[in-house]
């Protein structure tokens, strides 16, 4: 019994370590994002280097975060909640590991086009990138409690991400025909606020992930009413 | 003896037939692709509307499937290779049904750009979807086999996509250039570019856990040189 409440005890410490690290690095991703927010924004290049240099971080923290939730599996054949926080933590890792990549993609914007002529198309992104990095931070603090009600939140703020995309995009599309000549570097910012617009989607990710382990039920594919009703 | 070879033959079927659930998905996501592009090179509202519908039985799959894998992980307790394969799949079912909604997305482009005059638009979509689709059957070929010599064929044929999708682009925005107003419409089929693009992206995905599989290494994020000395 003491023997089993040990390993138990063990256990749980491994759950909850590997539950830290999720978070930590949730943290950076966010940093990396709101880092690379401030480098459009201010035209900081160094800035945004070091977001691309900061990436590998984020990489290497998903591939030990998988590689201890497998090592998890095999040594504690977790069941039940266990199990679903596992791989719940599995998939949330690999959402949080492309969010890093948006960051790199607009520190790259921002690198690639320093000249303060562009400035008029970087600006436009940073109310949505404002938005995408709070819904981020609140869907990691969902997370951090395992809290489904935070993420009925996090929900609704993607519906504001999304016509905030929305309204960037016009905005774009009114740059390129005044100036057509205009179109390659407009572009390039349209794609990364398509990217920022995939952040919201990937918290939702997150979202339907932590509803999975709270509930023991798989939300993704289900219409509004059905996640309502599980909610 | 006896049982324990019983439990592990059910424990082999199990596994062969999650294996072969996820080869019927990797061929129905093909069919939804190709389907997607014959409509929108055919003009056929049909055939893409059928590819709409059809996404219900991906994205079923994907569910069914890795509640599958996670029952054998709490059911058999699987180690080494066996979990290996588990986690494979739980992976590449994720990537498989981001490419089903690929298909959707060029399909609606068909549904809602049906007229004959945005054809010049969609006919330069067709050489990279054709070459996204042989990429994703070489390597749900490869994924069948378990084959790491045939995964390093699929990584070439990337390169390829990735030369085809910037040609797209650079077309695409030409014909931008030239008619300003046509923009909208130009940039819906640019999407979809991107997005067949991506398919690439994710059928290297798939590479990656097929490596992890038969080799017990995880390749992600590791740069060429590392990966060919796994390989």
């Amino acid at each position: 019994m003491h023997f089993g409440r040990h390993i138990s005890g063990q256990f749980n410490a491994e759950l909850e370590s590997i539950r830290t690290h999720v978070l930590t690095m949730g943290g950076l991703v966010e940093q990396q994002l709101s880092f690379a927010m401030q480098a459009l924004h201010k035209d900081d290049i160094e800035l945004a280097k070091k977001v691309v240099r900061d990436d590998h971080k984020v990489n290497a923290m998903e591939v030990s975060i998988d590689e201890a939730c497998t090592r998890i599996i095999a040594k504690r054949q977790p069941t039940a909640k266990d199990l679903r926080l596992v791989m719940a933590i599995i998939k949330t890792i690999t959402d949080l590991e492309r969010i890093g990549d948006v960051a790199t993609r607009i520190a790259r914007v921002a690198i690639e086009q320093p000249s303060t002529k562009q400035q008029k198309f970087h600006v436009s992104l940073e109310p949505l990138c404002r938005q995408a990095i709070t819904m981020l931070h609140q869907v990691l603090d969902a997370f951090a409690r395992m809290d489904v009600d935070a993420v009925a939140e996090v929900y609704k703020l993607d519906d504001k991400l999304d016509a905030e995309y929305e309204a960037v995009v016009r905005q774009l599309m009114t740059y390129m025909m005044e100036d057509p000549k205009n179109i390659p570097n407009i572009l390039q910012v349209m794609w990364s606020a398509r990217a920022i617009e995939r952040v919201g989607d990937r918290c939702q990710n997150i979202c339907e992930y932590i509803i999975y382990f709270v509930k023991g039920k798989d939300i993704r594919h289900l219409d509004e009413q059905a996640i309502n009703d599980i909610l």
